[in-house]
């Protein structure tokens, strides 16, 4: 998962454009497909084919030695090929995620960002701001929030020390989308904030009772394990 | 971690007091303790001593079936006792945590709420609300988020699974302190949002890199390893 300041992928396409044969697939890992697209689409030469890619895998770690060789099994891998891409490229590249170990999806570039804004980039944005409101606490609370973060907030600090650069660069990349999910969010967490100033039970159980249902969908997909504070199988190779 | 709407404690205790020998000790281990404390403490037959506990340990999971041998081992557990607490019966309250493998601490029962106001209480109740908000989206939308929950959202949806009687009874008991956390937060996310919407890049990684160092601290204080994704050891038995 990797994003770039607005205007560097343009700059990059530009650079590579004369190198590109007729026939060749060209794509990317990126986390946000929109701006890609918009920007590298233009230098695309004729004849090549440019099909934005986004594996959905990983962990909060990054670089070549944050790889091992499962990272992909069981775990889709979505492409966003521009309307009109000859099918046969499409497939070629299926083939390729395929044989990595991925799922493959196909949808709308803009459709991608909106989905990874709510399932990726909101959930960070949230992690990253939580660790700032406590990081920020009086030096006494401070040392007390790390001692004590086995209560839920170390699943957060996890997120939270996703790479800098990469994370700042997704947002630069997928403002609106971020910002209208960010939008739902902030209105969802007003009325839970009402109903916990005013002593509404009710309305707190109906909502804590309802988000298992997503969980329980979650496991049932194979995207985590039921065992506690596991995202994955205790036994993978290369992940202890 | 146990909590019960708010009057319950006291109902409890006026069943139990009578029942209760001089030199006893009285514990719980309840997530809030301001409130056990003032409905409990007035009930508390003279000669008994009331010791509110919590030991800070557990996963998403509750119930007997989800206890293992070595939950406690290297967690802690906060004690509260009331000003004037005899030293013999908080020090024997304190062995015996530490025979289950808890470290112990001693804390202010106020203290010791907004303390877990900010580690515990609000990352559960964002992570809830997250997971509402996703859960509202469109249909189409809500089956992609399950698909494609391994880029974060899946974390958030590990910590909503979290019982919703305890996590209803916890925010009833602790509203002030919530509150207090809650407005902190708010306030630093409607900056980053700011920072978003107008493309403030160097905001961004500013706080992005500043988190980092609260999660290095957190490991170097054993609360966490520093293997992707795991809360614990994949070796721990008992937790496959």
């Amino acid at each position: 998962m990797l994003a770039t300041p607005v205007g560097t992928y343009a700059a990059l396409a530009a650079l590579m454009a004369p190198y590109l044969k007729p026939g060749a697939i060209l794509t990317d890992v990126g986390s946000v497909k929109g701006q890609v697209l918009k920007e590298v689409g233009p230098h695309v030469p004729p004849g090549v084919h440019f099909i934005p890619g986004h594996p959905v895998a990983g962990t909060e770690q990054s670089g070549p030695e944050a790889g091992f060789a499962e990272l992909f099994d069981g775990r889709w891998c979505i492409l966003t090929p521009p309307p009109g891409m000859d099918p046969a490229a499409i497939e070629t590249l299926k083939l390729f995620w395929q044989r990595c170990g991925s799922d493959v999806e196909i949808m709308d570039a803009k459709h991608h960002d909106l989905v990874l804004a709510i399932t990726s980039h909101v959930p960070h944005l949230i992690a990253y701001n939580i660790v700032g409101t406590a990081a920020d606490m009086e030096t006494v609370i401070q040392s007390e929030v790390i001692k004590f973060s086995a209560s839920g907030f170390r699943d957060f600090t996890r997120i939270a020390a996703s790479d800098p650069t990469m994370w700042r660069d997704i947002f630069l990349n997928n403002r609106e989308a971020v910002l209208e999910m960010l939008g739902r969010f902030n209105e969802d967490l007003a009325a839970l904030q009402r109903a916990v100033r005013w002593g509404d039970g009710d309305a707190l159980f109906n909502l804590f009772t309802r988000t298992r249902a997503i969980r329980r969908s979650i496991i049932a997909a194979g995207q985590d394990t039921p065992a506690p504070n596991f995202g994955r199988s205790g036994t993978t190779p290369g992940r202890r």
